[in-house]
């Protein structure tokens, strides 16, 4: 362990004490469980909700803590194996996800806890499926799980930052192409086709998107903390009611001039969607239906009685939400030219820059956000940018800190993955550089993550084709000569909302994905990783578009990709001979295109450099 | 309806009077499901287990049949719609699966049973997982599944045949490669590697594998009758005892002999298991964990106490028996170079009488397998051959029957899915010939089903890769012209068993399939259908092999497959323009092999004839 560790003894008896005190519990638990999420089950998180790094220093974006009397234990994955090391104190066992000889969370509860224990857990933080299963694994060795209403954490953590409540931001039909009274009615009609009498909405980018606001309670995620409960003729917001008094707000809900009774909404505080959704299905009639995602916490799914409980997989919200509407898709396509033309000065500075030895990993990123600040409508990073040169491009999640902090030469692939939250749209995008002269392996292996980008890019598929299914066509080449990535290819991304979003993507994990559809946008990023050594990956985000090949079967139609991004991929890093003809035509057609769209727009913002490299790097290849 | 269809009244009525008897139940049942497999989940079965066919008459593959007091309903497939209405009178109502309209067998139940209904089943033949699915629907709605021991069709069939129980066939060391015994101490490896005490086995397959013995009770499938449960010290076998008579079955089983206490073999009435595994639970002691199949039937599987019991998808034997070893690959290659000579007469043949218009779908099936019957050790074929001409070769389970049976011509395409039991191995092989001139349609999608083979024969990935995520691959052609094919890619084969095997196979359907493995062998079999027009299909089964291409990232290692499959493919159906340099070669390097190794046992048996037609067959294309 290093500086970086925190010191726990006295926080885990300060714990130990809160799992025997009446105060919060009736009778003492034997475990407690810190999972690492909040009650929306986001994938970022607001600091008032990082519980897990509060009890035990590790600050990574997946892991959960398990406290017992005598043992305190941290599971993460291969990602985070060092850091969780290097950040928790010798009170906590690192529990290696992944390896063969880990036991899951439940064997390892079993193996240490004392016959007919008990293990608590927040039911507001730990997903209803989650809690399903651990409850059922528990059960079957003599143990059970229960809900313990005060989150024990809240209880010891002094200093603990309040939840936010940012100004709300209204988006109006230029930006989002349906009003919210729209997209409501559009529920209601898939919740009767279903015959479902109410919607429970929990994911937060699920309830900006439906009322057309933005927040930004989470960094880099435009979202506001809510819930919200749709009947066939109300509708409840809940949310912080100090942001409802700005009039534009007010104005937006239509919050003192309903157009029709069911479009009012009611408001409430944001506390108090517990005791609404309770006062809601008290009154159910015998056959009534409630809708909610069954990654819904614990709490929340428990208030619905089984009979008219219907847990979905994905909301109507998430699917209509993937699907983007014509002003949405002029809005993503506009926020990608004006990323290009941020990232088109980037390169053309740092090529100027790199020389002089001054430029680092951390100081490229700060001025690729300096330059993608100075676009129109912009609003911040959309992740934080993962800038990376030689070795540390091979890690995988890398983040540039002051002790990783490599200097940009010409002699390392300089490997950036960064974007950004527009107004209109959100973007994405990796490139990956030599600005000296790459190795031949170098080139190769760049050229085979480019033949796995082009093969799912240009891939036309049938309607209907699930992502999951388009997952190896990036990677037949690297297969071929015995490489490959360990992660997926492509993740939904959101309009002006959240950088990974359901309930699409390109995956050999994800089999619970839902078919691709015209109007659909996700990310295309194959890459290649040597350990020590360098990393590589092209990434554009691409919208799902009607295709009309040669024939068509059964008359179901076909679909393939079109690119949103439209940055120059490096001809420096290609090996030309590896590439078929139909493949130097697709990079010869990109780079057309980037030079036609992001050129115009460069011109228009008057930046000569940039202009002159994107005109160099568009050059065709032979 | 025909004069195929079976006139129902009466059984019906003796069906419903046997659910009111009490005789065979404490209380009336209100209705009665009738599974289409039997006691071991077969996917072919023998007579005496073909009750569904026997209550409403439909004789396909896959369905079942559901009687109430006042409905009687049968859920099929697309396959069957047609076939389905003939063989049905107007007692039965056809549900058509795969309907948006159609209810399901839990919701249909639901929506017919009065209030508190009891439904009953034969426990022997409704698997554990379906059981489990079935009987929480309808608890969900008031209703009660129960078992009822007696079959109520063996109850009202008056000419039911006997079970089979043909001569047992004793396979030595020269075809298995490894002797019953190595197979028991591997699994009882196995078995104290996860802690299990017994294994209960009841799939046919596995247990012709593990004790070395075949025999010929269900047609096309070389396994009999029995249930074996192995313990630690015990091994049990469940099987008619008038079977183990024969001095050759007493020998290679030790029956009088046995070498050590372990491997000593106690043998049963096939009957017996039930009462056998209830005396092997009812001394378990208290952590001890027995291992079935989730797909055993109800019956078995609820004999063991939920404590005890440890259901896996995939048993030990159901995986080592998909790894091949090297006897076995041995055998399977000999066997499909004798099936290849049956071929390449057959072909040779054909293009001989079609001309005379004599040839029909069944003689030409007959032909195949009177010379496939030639070679040593031929059995019997390995499934019905799909024997088509023009629009029947659209039907992918096409049979050719009298009423439906077409002249082969110099016009039509014909499609031969066809395949043998030789005592050394299994085949299964597609091709489709065109004895005339095909159209520049035919051979465009004919070139693009090659395509899409040859993606998946030359494929090289990474070990540790699930067969599905290979199945794009064979569609990648077909998609970018907007074409398709609905069936999987391809399916585990047996060695001298089941042509369809688990746990391996190459479809976007099956994710729950395991990694393949050297040794594992499969076939590669993509289509094309043009529905009234023809059908396309070429199918090789293949071997996984280890592939040595230029890296090896993570020390991994990588895979390919070999064709075993021997039999050219006909370049008059190619359109060489549409193929690559690299699917050039792969096609020349194939026939370069099938002329090599088919034609020496050509040259060896003397076929002239078959000679001839290969030498031209196998000409290089340019």
């Amino acid at each position: 362990s290093t500086s970086d560790t925190k010191i726990t003894v006295e926080l885990l008896r300060q714990l130990r004490q809160a799992m025997r005190n009446t105060k919060y519990i009736a009778e003492p638990i034997q475990a407690y469980i810190v999972p690492s999420g909040d009650a929306h089950q986001s994938e970022y998180i607001a600091p008032c909700d990082c519980r897990r790094e509060f009890i035990c220093g590790f600050n990574g974006s997946a892991g959960t803590a398990i406290v017992t009397e005598k043992h305190a234990a941290m599971w993460t994955d291969g990602r985070y194996f060092l850091q969780a090391s290097q950040q928790m104190d010798n009170n906590w066992t690192l529990m290696k996800m992944g390896l063969k000889e880990t036991l899951s969370q439940e064997d390892w509860l079993i193996s240490v806890l004392p016959e007919n224990s008990t293990v608590g857990v927040d039911p507001w933080i730990i997903a209803a499926d989650q809690w399903k299963n651990m409850s059922k694994a528990l059960a079957s060795a003599g143990h059970s799980l229960v809900a313990v209403q005060d989150n024990l954490i809240d209880a010891i953590w002094m200093d603990r930052p309040t939840r936010p409540s940012t100004q709300l931001l209204t988006l109006g039909l230029g930006f989002t192409g349906l009003t919210w009274q729209d997209k409501m009615t559009a529920l209601r009609s898939k919740m009767a086709e279903r015959k479902i009498s109410w919607f429970v909405a929990t994911a937060l980018d699920e309830i900006a998107w439906l009322f057309n606001l933005r927040g930004s309670d989470i960094e880099y995620n435009p979202v506001f903390f809510a819930y919200a409960i749709v009947g066939m003729n109300t509708i409840r917001l809940f949310v912080d009611i100090k942001r409802l008094a700005v009039p534009t707000v007010r104005e937006h809900l239509q919050l003192d001039t309903p157009s029709k009774v069911e479009l009012s909404i009611q408001t409430a505080p944001y506390e108090s969607v517990f005791t609404e959704l309770q006062a809601v299905c008290a009154s159910l009639g015998p056959k009534e239906k409630v809708w909610i995602s069954d990654k819904a916490s614990c709490a929340l799914m428990q208030v619905i009685p089984k009979t008219h409980r219907s847990p979905i997989p994905y909301t109507p919200l998430c699917l209509a939400k993937a699907v983007k509407n014509a002003t949405e898709i002029q809005g993503m396509k506009m926020a990608h030219i004006k990323d290009a033309v941020a990232l088109c000065e980037l390169f053309a500075w740092l090529e100027k820059e790199i020389p002089k030895g001054t430029v680092t990993e951390i100081s490229a990123a700060d001025k690729a956000e300096e330059l993608r600040s100075q676009q129109k409508d912009f609003v911040g990073l959309s992740f934080p940018s993962i800038s990376s040169v030689g070795p540390n491009g091979a890690i995988i999640h890398y983040r540039p800190l002051p002790e990783t902090n490599r200097t940009l030469s010409l002699n390392e692939i300089y490997l950036l993955d960064s974007g950004a939250q527009y107004i209109d749209g959100t973007t994405d995008v990796t490139r990956t550089m030599h600005f000296g002269s790459p190795s031949a392996y170098e080139k190769e292996t760049f050229t085979y993550v480019l033949k796995g980008h082009i093969a799912v890019s240009a891939a036309i598929f049938p309607n209907g084709t699930k992502g999951h299914l388009l997952d190896s066509f990036a990677r037949q080449a690297l297969w071929e000569s015995g490489l490959d990535y360990l992660h997926g290819t492509g993740h939904g991304v959101g309009c002006f909302l959240n950088v990974h979003e359901g309930p699409c993507g390109i995956s050999y994990k994800t089999f619970a994905d839902e078919p691709l559809e015209a109007g659909m946008i996700v990310s295309d990023e194959p890459g290649y990783y040597e350990d020590g050594l360098f990393g590589i990956r092209i990434e554009n985000v691409v919208l799902v578009v009607p295709a009309k090949p040669k024939y068509n079967y059964r008359n179901k139609g076909s679909l393939t990709f079109e690119p949103l991004t439209l940055v120059p991929i490096q001809a420096k890093m290609v090996n030309t001979d590896l590439l078929t003809q139909k493949e130097r035509d697709w990079v010869n057609e990109y780079h057309r295109q980037c030079r036609e769209t992001i050129g115009a727009e460069l011109e228009r913002q008057g930046r000569k450099e940039a202009m002159d490299w994107l005109i160099r790097e568009t050059q065709p290849i032979a």
